[in-house]
């Protein structure tokens, strides 16, 4: 149960093919907010970590949204008036805007052209753009080959269903000694998109991995969802849960070479925030915190004002912020393995802090109990400098009246996290320190 | 009464003429702290706004001052041996040191040193002197004048009263549907000097008659004084209606080319303090906010500990901080006609954000309501952008909770105050939000 | 009892000698945390000041801690095979590692190099080094000496003493006219070491005689005491004492040439940090204020957290951050005179601004009081500009409604403490402020 080996011993070169290798399995799907990718998709993850799926039917209310029809999709194409299959869905699914209602017919290219997405600054890459809730249909392909298109007829075909069915999300809980939980909820509805989002849902699902092994303080439950409509599904039907949430999570966009932002939840003075900072801080050279907005993945949910959750963002380079974002280029190039497992390791970090924080009691608190004749301090004085692991026990000692937690020492200190926790480990064995409830 | 639009309308050009139009019938006349200059000064704006005319008895006790004699002056010069008016009060007021007693004598160069005021470091500046409380006798003239003058026998002569009289101020008040009022108050007592502050009379008699088009929320209630005296004597009378100040201004110095001050009220969390920064963030590229401190113009009796009113300053350079500051050269050029209009602009917005404010309550709180059905969200999704209009529907969803008025979340969106103004309207009518009292 | 008179006439020249001179004094003495050498030290500075010397018994247990056996010594050296002394005590007492058991016997080079200390990284110099928690004998010597040993068999000899005894400090206490108290409190414990802690002991010493001519408003307690041990046994035996602490002071390092830095108390809202603040602010143009850590001299065991007691510390170069800390260099060359006399004006500054703090009430809080009918005000007016003191009059008008103190005036006018002070006294004088209790 010891959180902090467990993240040393991790084998990261493994660890780097395992989930390299699964975001290789899984980019090919063609993922929606509802249909058979995301099935598959989840049967894939369920090799990783047990997930409990969940179908929710079409026509469903959920808050103020309805559970949509569900879409499955199985081949699309543009032909020229010679016949040839200029456009293909077999190619790459970000070909069909996700959501297309079936169309088989000829259309002139001015016609055409209504249906068409491109990007005529990114000439040469495909866009995703998606039509959830206003029945449409349309292509989306290079500006560079947009712009070659000739003034003929054109046979567009997509052959997709939309109807009843169902909304398909995945869940994994495992349970703590404690009754608080702790949320992790990340988006699966992006077809072929490497960093946005298999980067979230790989890291998320080797995080789960992880958390099989030991038995938690808190309860874990990791949340596979289309966005927007998944979380406020999951809300709606899960309400006398949400009163034990103490810590949430968004993950995204976990792979790119970017460094990492936090973004707060909307509670600024939330933990999750103290504690995510806190690991950034001291693990991370380089990052950014930034304050809440409504805007962005599934927060926006999480954190309405009718739930106001303490959940936070975690993301590398944000949404809309990098050029390849939901475009063909955020590729199985765009992620690195490095960087997928250095994101893993970040959260593995933020689950032992929260697991590892405590608010414990100075039993000798009428100024510095003797260190020395218990072994904690060196026995030759005069130096000028101290070292970390002995400021640590000073701090921990000077703060531990009850009204500092060992994270709020590791702030104050500006010593990493685990150092103090160390430290209060060994005052604790020396009798100086008791841990409160 | 939609403040907003009359403000769009506002005709800038013809607005200019006429504000600087009053600036010149304003400036030859001799103002002081009583007398007739302060009548006609405000019969003059009475034909831009109704003004009741108060006139308060010399003797009569104002808290800790005394109404002074009231003073007022035909003539005066200073003729040298050969009988030449080397000074002449007909040139301009200023060569008189406001509030003199009458004099008609012969005196020396070294006693008439004793009664002149020059400027050595702008030597052809003749600068503004008073003496209220004081009597005296003196000339103001310039260094250079005064340097050329010749050791001979002059005359002096001024022509003044000072005996049993009044004090005279004017107010203008438009009653609001509500008992709340904002207090907007301008010195009237300089004589010849045009930001200092004709600028300031101006700008508050047209944004007065502005308001007298339309129904305010507000009451608004516009002070025309004589500096130090006026406001305390008005307090003094008014004690029973200062509960009411919601809000409130004092005016001065409008008209120069320096870019906006803004002082902030005594008490730190006043809402009249955020009402103008926001304005000036969003309206206005550069602009400077000062602390309250206890020296400037009438904000100083109006937060005196024993008032503490919600009363900012609005200037532009602030006293003492712009060369020309009480001289000679504070005249029809110093005044720009543009910045007069661009000052009245802002505060017309202040008044506009003061009016349209509330706090309202998200209808549908728990996750994001459905914009899109309800035709408020762009139906092709997957850009990675969103506009600014976009962004205040969801900043206005997401911080309604009855803790956060429009002008908080225009604070923390960053976005300027009327698009969410126009946010909160648009999701009022689609029932997604409703203001609150 | 006028402090400020006080400060201003003392001879600054005279103090200088008598400072440097005190300090040459106890240069030579071998002090340790017990023993003659804190004897000798506490009798010389009773020429200063009277001081009541306490002997507190070997084994009184004061809290987690024990009173340590008194450790005397009378020589030591160390001889080659030659029979040369080539390190020998009366050089410098650096060269024995204070708390030294005795030795007398033939060693190896190997052996003799266990028990020395050196300081590779600055070979001229000696370090000061101890043990007194654990038995162990050794010497400090420059590491070009070190480097030079031949491999021969030493004699070492260290004639000291560890034994029953008592641990000795020196108290001087001023009474004041209310229960509140000021403590202050130098480390004594230091060998041959200038600036740690002579200077810090010399100032303290100053600063006391100074008091004994006045009549202060609040006791002063002044503690010379060996560090650790020192404080942890005069608060164990005086915890009836603390309640009426109401500002403290650590002292060290207040002779060399850098600037100074003020560490807050523990409680950062404490009124000590205030006024440190605020003097070090208006009069001395460079300085830091460092936040509170459990590292340092004795503010750790004042603000352990069973105490809590608001004890900041005053320091020019903290402790470990020049060169010359804990070595030989720390000699009487590096201690500077006018530092030295700097250092106890700005500790009486600080003593002046405890004595002269009030909280005042505006008596004519109602608009600003005429100032000029009482002379308070000059009487020609419109300058641009308006000097410090009246700006003084102002704020403290302003702000005397008994919710801030003359401190938090002269912190939010940026004007120094002494002419808010002499501004008050004016008003007082003038009936228009009353002092509160």
């Amino acid at each position: 149960m010891d959180f902090l080996s467990e993240i040393q011993s991790l084998d990261r070169g493994q660890t780097k093919k395992e989930i390299f290798r699964l975001i290789e399995r899984l980019y090919p799907i063609c993922r929606s907010i509802t249909g058979n990718g995301l099935r598959e998709t989840l049967s894939i993850l369920s090799e990783v970590v047990p997930l409990a799926i969940h179908e929710v039917r079409s026509g469903e209310q959920a808050n103020d949204w309805t559970v949509p029809p569900e879409w499955n999709i199985k081949d699309a194409w543009i032909k020229n008036s010679k016949g040839e299959k200029i456009v293909r869905f077999s190619d790459t699914n970000l070909h069909v805007l996700n959501y297309s209602e079936p169309v088989n017919k000829k259309v002139s290219l001015a016609e055409l052209k209504k249906h068409l997405f491109t990007l005529p600054d990114k000439p040469g890459w495909v866009p995703y753009r998606t039509s959830y809730h206003n029945r449409n249909w349309g292509f989306c392909m290079s500006h560079k080959q947009f712009e070659q298109l000739e003034d003929e007829t054109y046979q567009v075909f997509i052959n997709s269903s939309l109807g009843p069915g169902s909304l398909t999300y995945g869940e994994f809980f495992v349970k703590g000694e404690t009754g608080d939980e702790v949320l992790i909820s990340t988006h699966i509805c992006h077809p072929s998109l490497c960093n946005d989002n298999l980067s979230g849902i790989a890291v998320a699902a080797f995080a789960a991995a992880f958390l099989q092994k030991l038995k938690p303080k808190y309860s874990f439950r990791f949340l596979f969802v289309p966005a927007t409509i998944g979380p406020i599904t999951w809300l709606s039907r899960n309400e006398d849960k949400l009163k034990n949430i103490k810590y949430g999570l968004v993950l995204a966009l976990l792979g790119d070479t970017g460094k990492f932002h936090y973004k707060k939840s909307r509670q600024a003075d939330a933990e999750i925030n103290f504690v995510v900072e806190n690991v950034l801080r001291n693990k991370i050279a380089d990052y950014k915190i930034l304050n809440f907005s409504p805007y962005g993945y599934d927060e926006r949910q999480y954190c309405s004002p009718g739930y106001n959750l303490p959940v936070g963002r975690l993301t590398r380079t944000p949404n809309g912020e990098y050029p390849e974002y939901h475009t063909s280029a955020d590729n199985l190039d765009f992620v690195k393995g490095d960087k997928l497992v250095e994101s893993l390791e970040l959260l593995l970090h933020i689950f032992n802090t929260m697991e590892n924080n405590a608010s414990c009691l100075n039993l000798k608190p009428k100024g510095e109990p003797q260190l020395g004749k218990r072994g904690l301090f060196r026995s030759i004085s005069g130096q000028g400098d101290v070292q970390e692991y002995q400021m640590a026990l000073l701090w921990v000692l000077n703060l531990s009246d009850g009204e500092h937690s060992l994270l709020d020492i590791s702030n104050e200190a500006a010593i990493d996290f685990s150092i103090i926790k160390q430290a209060a480990i060994a005052l604790e064995k020396a009798k100086l320190l008791k841990q409160l409830d």
